[in-house]
């Protein structure tokens, strides 16, 4: 199962030990062009990463490494699920040969005061902030194509912007009146570290919301969706934890634009999504379940005319782990080597 | 543990091997006055309760029986835990004399029209359906300690009107732009038929939509924010099923009415609460759990200052099967038999 | 994703609606040699499998039809997933040309006086229970390379012979004092019939033990222990529910044979599956877990000396859906159809 | 709800924010005749408990303070919630006039040798290591009535002892053979420290066996059944962990005595148990689940006959909070302060 492969793309993990990180083991292993030739996790560094993940014993993993040991020369392409913050400085430390997929937040937000804003402090490598491109497959193709370092979007952005975007470039929605995203995501969205917040007796049998109307997704959705429209958009942005390993679903409450139609809504939406491999927009009336897309680089749209005249309602599902993180990243990496978008991507559904 | 209790109230349990039956079982074995003297289960009749809920073995339950052999003389109060639909005509030919706590649908919506077009057909026990008074304890108190017929919330509809009637009594939230209520329940809220779609497999793990703008709770909602504000007040109402046995979380996004500032609306909150028992607002900008309220009759609401101006969003959670089934129908037994309305229902909270 | 396959073993599956229906289908979409021409399932004929499944809309798998409508000629392989107790005559009637696995547990006990005892009736096809190779796949793989009709294990016995056999074979264990097999098993396991015992709120939050000295694996694990240990083997074998989608972990507590120390165990062990590509003994010491192979075709067992002297504790796990039934059952029509084991099944675990 | 209560016990609550803690102040708060005068939490000294559990806001709790600033005067019990290795010098040095009631396992082992070996440090208070009293409630009554020192017993040794004892005291099973304990428990049992191992992620959808031969409930279980049955007796303890908050399950395998029957073992249990208030023994083929006693403080127990020969099973259920840890401690002050055993333990199980 870990046969030669030929014309590899030689690939870097850094920080392989969260959940993203493993999640690029889990979809990279397979997949027919990659090859994994070194794996960092300072905390573990010498170490196996059996000794971690045995699921991934004896799957030709180089032992983990520390960052600041690792030589570069031999590596096309960098993942980088490094904690947000700690980011920005690691790459801006990276020789300019290596074509990077960063899956933290600090190169989603383009504007330095934005970033400063949200984030409480001056980014540390804002020349980079600007030749970052924003990953989101479906509507930056051609510049990941080319982009040297890509950041890939969040889970939760991802599950507003699909849905959202093409309705605000088509002016079907309303933008006046604020746009409500209510999200709900699995636990695993909170990543690897030992946080109280994050135990199985604190999360099991449960749900609350938090961040309410001040979590850092705001503004990263704010940023593409005002690029979509061609002007500044406004959401509303709550994001609630249930106890599931995976998965988004969010729940988003518009206003139709004066004179549209419900049935225009869902043009918009089918029309923009017809060719795509991985989005899908549900018949009309259907709602689509997170456990749709579990474990695979899937996302589903439904759309709802609502009871309230005027208004309309849109789901959206994905797995955060995937399509919400590590498979987007895979998917701009074809895209970027010139591969088959799919590739390494095909994993079916996993229901139950 | 089922010592003799004096001047007890004397309860027949019809449908007591549903959820909410089994917890007005758990409420009511160790309530001071209450004596379960009846218990019905059609498709079990002759068993012994302990055949099917072995937790309430030895605990003095009388042997389960059909509701047509039940001698109705010796009996004080009805909790009816009947499924929707049929309940109305087994209350229809009650006797008079008793106290009816009903937990179906049947009689929580007051507009025979109303009814007909979200059930499908006629009401069948019209004359009744005048009578029933509509049990949120908290806003009916005087009308249903000398009711005979409590109409007991739907879960949903308790999560939703408890936080939002004082805010339209108070004319603080503008209902002109709609009301969009996002609700979350646990997967007993569904009740213990065998259908595939409560299937633990089917639901672990995941989360969707259901009923997406034509849940049925919609038009109850509606009725009594109307009453409330004094004229018609719509909502948008989304359920989603998530992955935990008991608890309902609300979040509800609303408009200020013009002038109207934040405080104000957390004002009329704290205020309308402050005496209750059983009802309590949050410190602002703390977000209730539904793990803060497991197995309790306590609701929670949270309030918090939207990043859109001029709106504001409101989070409330309570046990779907206590607050919203079989405590807050306990709750109103108290008030009809004139003992303290916490009686019985001093559970702390069970966390985790 | 639903290219042209070239030399496709053309695929009837039978009963696709159930859960080891739905894993087929998630394994076989995209196996390259795979190809699915006709679905059954009696409830749904006439549907789109993606009104049951929305997750395998536009994979191209043909609208469910009735077994009774099937034609069978253009047909290569059966994967057989319907109930136990009415494949044994839906097989009896399929066309010799047929190369069959079936997931049921109808042709897994050869001797139809145990069938008899176990079932409570007489087999209905004695002659094709003759037939039958009962497909462990690392234990028959000859066998099964030949088989018209293959029996696929059960997941518990699977769990259970996996460690033991070798054992028994080496004669390492000491049989005359009973095995002890304390299974753990995911709800998928109970499969997707609408019934009370598989409801999410009856299963969360909540473990027992199920079918306790009487369970239908215990004979099936008999047979097979004793044809590798070359006499008769008895066992207690003692399965309990708990409440996740997938997984089995079965802990098994065995004597060693006089004179025989826990090394020379563990090295049975190690030797055993020292080639095989889907079974791995862990390091000593180290405790497999469910997760561990979760969605995968492996299984784990890792080996430990008991405090108890002269004892030893082995712990399996698998994925009850995939190395436990559907997995299983495509490892051996890879064989049947002279195709690499491993085709299709190098999904890597997915954790969490 | 807070009401004044007369003849009040008053008590100090130690590390009031881990889970035995919160269980305490879950039970407590409405028990008649317990009045919580302190609650220390060195993490947090200074705040009010609704800050760390907002469901016991407004129930009287003082603030929490560190041990070293209490005053021991007005103090008449302690509940002791602290981690094992700092409990024994905090127990040590309070006043000799308090009744201690120890949930760690510091005081649970009574042979200074045994304790060191599997603790791996000389105790540091052998002198009231002498002095303290096993608390399992049912087996120690005159004893726990006088002491003051309890070391109340762990969950699993709880799950063990309850059904084993009074079959070795009756002399009906077999013990050369070595007794095999296989347990499964709900996360809540590893505590409330932020632990890699305890995160959800790590826990929900999966099973594992962990401390395999070697964890330190083992020789206590071993110390309380060799006094049972005046003789040496082994056990193995194989602990798993499970996706749940709370409960455990142990399965028994036992080997019958010579010449007794399965019927003498069931005597034997059932007359162990027949005026427990808190024990039940299940009728006989009837397996409990560990729902049947969540949130409440019983423990049932089921037997079974073996299919091998002279050998039975047992089946106990607890939750791992109440009659495991906290409620167990409860029911030991209320005989150490000559209450009614059953006085604020009579909540019946929360089901679902």
């Amino acid at each position: 199962m870990a046969e030669q492969k030929s014309d590899s793309i030689h690939i870097a993990l850094l920080g392989a030990t969260g959940y993203t990180g493993s999640e690029l083991l889990r979809l990279l292993i397979p997949h027919p062009r990659a090859k994994i030739v070194a794996a960092t996790a300072d905390r573990h560094a010498g170490r196996d990463i059996a000794e971690i993940f045995p699921q991934f014993a004896d799957r030709g993993i180089p032992k983990l490494t520390r960052i600041e040991d690792q030589d570069w020369s031999a590596i096309d392409a960098v993942f980088c699920c490094l904690p947000h913050g700690t980011t920005q400085e690691v790459i801006a430390a990276l020789p300019r040969h290596l074509r990077i997929l960063d899956l933290s937040a600090d190169f989603r937000l383009q504007d330095p005061a934005t970033y400063a804003e949200w984030y409480g402090h001056e980014h540390l490598a804002v020349e980079l902030q600007g030749e970052a491109v924003y990953g989101l497959t479906e509507r930056a193709r051609d510049d990941i194509r080319e982009a040297r370092l890509v950041a890939c979007p969040g889970c939760y952005p991802t599950s507003a912007i699909l849905p959202l975007a093409p309705l605000l470039e088509a002016g079907v929605i309303d933008v006046d009146d604020g746009i409500i995203i209510d999200s709900k995501s699995g636990v695993s969205g909170a990543g690897r570290a030992a946080k109280e917040t994050s135990l199985f007796a604190e999360v099991a049998e449960g749900i609350h919301a938090y961040g309410v109307a001040r979590h850092r997704h705001a503004p990263e959705i704010e940023q593409e969706l005002s690029a979509a429209a061609g002007h500044p958009v406004s959401v509303n942005f709550t994001p609630h934890l249930i106890p599931m390993n995976r998965g988004i679903l969010s729940t988003i409450y518009v206003r139709l634009a004066a004179g549209v139609g419900f049935g225009e809504l869902c043009d918009a939406l089918v029309q923009a999504y017809a060719e795509e491999p991985f989005v899908r927009v549900m018949p009309v009336g259907v709602a689509p379940a997170s456990r749709h897309v579990r474990g695979s680089n899937f996302a589903l749209i439904g759309a709802f005319a609502d009871r309230l005249p005027g208004r309309a309602i849109l789901v959206s599902v994905l797995d955060n782990l995937v399509k919400g993180a590590s498979g987007q990243a895979l998917q701009n990496m074809n895209l970027m080597f010139g591969l088959p978008e799919t590739m390494g991507l095909e994993q079916q559904p996993m229901y139950p």
